[in-house]
């Protein structure tokens, strides 16, 4: 039988692997890397390669590149956005099976490192689901996780990412954009390319925003929202334009400063 | 400056452990062991040594174990349940800021190693804020990110958090309570010792469920609510009554076998 391995590498900082992402590295003989046609973040490229070259550095594995096509921009609308996005995958489902039909002989180990976890907005799970189900592929799975960006976010703010009893939702850029402003409590944002904490200014939520959280190029901005928005769009505007790319995941919190859970 | 580290251990599986926590392990001068009166987990008490051990052989630290009282329990009430909370980490504010200021000295660096991810659903980080705004004590500190009891659930059932542009919600045994089954879309349950998806039982809801994840205990059980809840009910019980105690997080998802995303 061959096995794949989804290793969540964290979300920049080589020092995110865990143990046992490490020791599932040691366990491969082959990696696919699968880069988008116009790859920006070159980051994220490094990331890989410098992560391959210091916890393997005997180089005892193969490591086969292969492009992926780039997803169709555009698809405001959630339905348009989500039939792109599941054509996209179809088409990394057929990628990805050939590479393990092709690249991998019985009893190997193959290996797709993945940004973050695997588990929060991320594809790999439901490909290797959709491959397995359609037989495109005969292979055993495993998912290892992750520290991902909300995690990094919560450490370098030092905040918790629920008070006492409290609940939070991730969500999108996308989702938010739906919500009321009253039904704004506690909210990780991820995949927001659109600002859209700017349809939130006139409440008075806090904000906690970071941007290429875990790597060298990593900005934290936090208070109250209506007084930090400028900031962060100046911010984020400036370094979008020098490196090419930005990541960023913020919370917007409703904190009442007399709340005596925080005293 | 003193130095404090919050370092999230993952949930059980001492391979969880990030590079970067390792490292910061290896700083430390003295680790501060929070024990509960009556602790039943034997396995936290064990795993802690055990991490100890293994990153650490060289035992070039102290240990200092510092008795914390039992919270009061009951208070079903989210109200009476928030101030038995709110004033058990007052306590252990007072404890935390007098081992800070008795049992290090200037320069030296403490850590507390905490279970899963810092930021979810634990006080610490609450509790180091609470102890710097009132001066009880004079210290730097800095959390380090963990594998959360949530991502282990998804990487062993091999679901996502979220489909593509999905929401998620995480909470707590107590606010699920309170929900209306048509709100329950995909939600991740901790802290609920209630067996609350039995209120949900005639829904067409999904549900994964694992206990003591990470563990060589580990329990996975997944399917529709009303097809398994009694498999769950059952299967919890016999383990709490064998092992003395439960951890078990879960989530329910509306999924439609139809669905496009999942084809
Ligand atoms: C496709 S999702 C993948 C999330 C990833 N699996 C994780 O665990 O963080 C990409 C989104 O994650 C967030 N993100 C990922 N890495 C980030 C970083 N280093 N800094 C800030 N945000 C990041 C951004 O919101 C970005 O739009
Ligand atoms: C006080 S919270 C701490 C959560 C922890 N900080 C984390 O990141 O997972 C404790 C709750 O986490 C969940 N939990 C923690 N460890 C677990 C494990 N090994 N298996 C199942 N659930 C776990 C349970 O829902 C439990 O009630």
């Amino acid at each position: 039988m061959k096995k794949i391995y989804l290793i969540g590498i964290g979300t920049g900082n080589p020092e995110h692997l865990t143990i046992q992402a490490i020791n599932a590295l040691k366990m491969v003989n082959v990696f696919f890397i699968l880069e988008k046609e116009s790859e920006k973040n070159e980051d994220l490229v490094k990331l890989r390669k410098e992560i391959l070259q210091r916890y393997l550095p005997n180089e005892k594995y193969r490591v086969v590149v292969a492009k992926i096509p780039e997803r169709k921009k555009g698809g405001r609308e959630l339905e348009v956005y989500k039939e792109r996005v599941s054509s996209w995958r179809r088409q990394k489902a057929e990628i990805i099976s050939n590479l393990i039909n092709n690249k991998m002989v019985d009893e190997e180990t193959g290996a797709i490192l993945i940004w973050g976890d695997p588990s929060l907005y991320d594809g790999h799970i439901e490909i290797m689901n959709y491959i397995l189900k359609r037989d495109m592929a005969k292979f055993q799975y495993d998912v290892i996780p992750g520290i991902t960006s909300m995690q990094v976010l919560t450490a370098k703010h030092k905040i918790p990412l629920n008070y006492i009893a409290e609940s939070i939702q991730i969500t999108t850029g996308r989702r938010l954009k739906e919500s009321q402003p009253d039904d704004v409590k506690n909210v990780v944002v991820l995949l927001d390319n659109y600002l859209t904490y700017r349809d939130f200014s006139d409440t008075d939520l806090n904000i906690y925003w970071g941007a290429y959280l875990g790597t060298e190029k990593e900005i934290l901005v936090s208070g109250r929202l209506n007084e930090v928005i400028n900031e962060i769009i100046k911010t984020r505007n400036e370094a979008k334009k020098k490196y090419g790319w930005i990541m960023e995941t913020y919370i917007l919190r409703s904190e009442d400063n007399e709340d005596p859970r925080k005293s």
